[in-house]
C-alpha cells in the first residue's frame, strides 16, 4: 500500500497509535501543539511545521513572504492553543545553487515575522536540499486556564470562525497575520471549550474537533464568511490555507460575543450537536450534506495524500 | 553570489548577527542547543536537525536506520551540552510514492530510539515532498551547574575524544549510540570547560571550540583514536558523522580521567593553547599544519556549501 492510499490522516493515526500517550505529557499527538508541564501558572507549547517548495509554495514566490509564513504558520498553531510564542528554531534545506541574497531574504522574512510576535529565534540547521524545505519549530507558554484543546466541544456550543475564509492559495497564504491578538481577546474575555486553526478547510479542520471532542456538528453554509478573494464558496469551505481561528462558545457567552460592539471578527456559523461525529452542512436550497469525520478520506479538504 | 560561496558557515555568522543575541535567552545560535530559562535548578535545552535524502542517507538505506539517526543527532546535540533528552517533534516530508511500510518502519527507528532514552514523540508535522526529508525537534533539561558550552575552553586545558573516528560515512553514521549514557559520566565526576559533538570532522569541530572560546590548540595526530572502518586516518580528521564527544577539561581533572580505570572511552588527543584561534596539527613526521579558524573555508571537515 502507498502512503496516499493510507491518506495523510490514516498516517497520523496509525503513528498516534504507535506512540501512545505518554504519562506526563498534557497533550501529545493530534492537537495544533504538544502541552507540555512548565510552571505553577504555565504549560509549555511545542509545535513544528514544515514548507517544501511547490507545495507550500513556489520558487517564484517572494522569499521574504516564504520565510513570513514558515514561522506564521507555527504562530498560528500556538494561537489555536491560547497561547504566546517565545522561542524559535529555523531548520532550512536549501538548493546549492541559491543566491545567498535569496537566502538572507528568506531570513529577513523570518527575523520579521518574528519581531512583531516578540519571538526570539535560537538556532536552526543548514542543509543542503534539491528543493527549498523550511522547518520552524516554536515553544510557547500557554496559562494552565487560557489552554484551548480541540477536544472539549459540548453540545449546544455555537461555532465561530475569524475573519473571512477561502481563496487563500491566490495570495494571502503568504501575507496572512495569525491570530494572536484576536486569540488573547478571546481567551481574556471568554472561555471557549474548544479551537483550531484553520489550516487545511473549514469542514475538514471542523471534523477535527468533531472527532476529538465526540460531537457532532451543523454548519450553516449562508453564515460562512467568504473572502474577496474567494472565487466560489467553495474554497471557503475546503481550500485551506486561511490560519484563521475555529472555535466554540457556549450558548451564553456566544450571545455575549455576537451581541459585543468589539466584535468585528468573529462570525457564528452554526452549532454542535451531540451526535457524535455527524456533520451536517445545510447549502442555500436546504439541502443537507452529511459528511462522517471518521472516514476523513470522505470530508473534503487540503490532504498532501 | 552563491549560497556555496558563501559557505555553510559564513551564512550562519550572517543569520547570527541578523538574529543578534536576545535578553532572557543563556545561549542563542551558535551552540549545540539553545539553553533557555526553565526553573530554579535546570535550563531548557532545544535543538533541531534536519535530515536530507542524498545527503545524509540514500533512498538504499533501511528506513528504520533513517529513523533511528534522525533523532539521534539531535540526541548527540543535548549530549553535547551535558543534558538529558526529553521531548521530540517529527517533521516528515515523504514522496507520495512512499510505500506504507517503508513510512511506519521509518517511523518505528524513531520510536525505537526515543524509548531507548526515554524522550517522549509528542507531535510533528506530515507534508508531500519529492524527496524524503526528516527534521527532529528535540527539548532536554540539564542542572546549571551541568552546562557545557563551546565557549568555556582555557588555556592548558586536555583535549579529549570519546570512542573512535573516521569512515562514519560507511556505515556507523546510521547505527551510532548518541553519547548521552558518557556524557552523564563525565558531568558527574568532572567539570569539562567546553564540548561539541563530532558532526562534521575532528578538526572543524575543534575550530569551533576554539573561535567561541578566542583560544588555539594543538593536537597530536598521532593520538587520535582511529576508528577500524576508517580507510586512513585522513577520515578521522576531516570526515565528519562520527558523533562522538569532543570535550576540554583542566589539567588535574584530565590527569584524573587518564588514570581512572572506569575510562575506556575518551582520549587525549592535545592541548588548549593561548594562541587565540590558531590551530596547530603535528603530524607523524613532526610537521605542523596551521589553521585559521576563522575562515572555515580554510578548515578541513564537511561542509553542505
Amino acid at each position: 500500500m502507498k502512503i496516499k492510499e493510507l491518506g495523510e490522516f490514516g498516517f497520523i493515526d496509525l503513528i498516534a497509535k504507535m506512540t501512545k500517550p505518554s504519562s506526563g505529557v498534557i497533550k501529545g499527538i493530534g492537537d495544533d501543539c504538544a502541552v507540555l508541564p512548565f510552571n505553577r501558572s504555565n504549560y509549555l507549547l511545542f509545535t513544528c511545521d514544515m514548507l517544501v517548495e511547490d507545495v507550500d509554495f513556489t520558487s517564484r514566490d517572494k522569499p521574504y513572504l516564504i520565510g513570513r509564513k514558515s514561522l506564521g504558520v507555527c504562530l498560528s498553531d500556538i494561537a489555536a492553543c491560547g497561547g504566546t510564542p517565545c522561542y524559535a528554531q529555523v531548520s532550512l534545506g536549501l538548493p546549492e545553487d541559491t543566491s545567498s541574497k535569496r537566502a538572507v531574504e528568506l531570513y529577513q522574512g523570518i527575523i520579521s515575522q518574528a519581531k512583531q510576535f516578540e519571538v526570539k529565534i535560537v538556532g536552526g540547521d543548514v542543509s543542503r536540499s534539491e528543493k527549498l524545505v523550511i522547518n520552524v519549530s516554536l515553544l510557547g507558554l500557554v496559562k494552565h486556564k487560557d489552554l484551548i484543546l480541540r477536544k472539549g466541544a459540548r453540545e449546544g456550543d455555537v461555532i465561530f470562525v475569524s475573519g473571512s475564509l477561502g481563496g487563500s492559495i491566490y495570495g494571502k497564504h503568504l501575507t496572512f497575520t495569525p491570530r494572536l491578538k484576536e486569540v488573547k481577546y478571546i481567551v481574556n474575555n471568554y472561555k471557549p471549550n474548544s479551537m483550531i486553526d484553520i489550516s487545511d478547510g473549514l469542514i475538514q479542520d471542523l471534523s477535527h474537533i468533531l472527532k476529538q471532542s465526540n460531537k457532532g456538528a451543523v454548519v450553516f453554509q449562508e453564515l460562512v464568511p467568504v473572502s474577496a478573494s474567494a472565487r466560489k464558496l467553495e474554497e471557503a469551505l475546503y481550500m485551506g490555507e486561511d490560519f484563521e481561528l475555529l472555535f466554540t462558545l457556549g450558548l451564553s457567552q456566544a450571545r455575549r460575543l455576537i451581541k459585543s460592539k468589539k466584535n468585528k471578527q468573529f462570525t457564528a456559523i452554526g452549532s454542535i450537536i451531540d451526535k457524535p461525529r455527524s456533520l451536517v452542512l445545510f447549502n442555500r436550497q436546504g439541502k443537507r450534506i452529511n459528511f462522517n469525520p471518521d472516514k476523513m478520506s470522505s470530508v473534503k479538504g487540503y490532504k498532501h495524500f
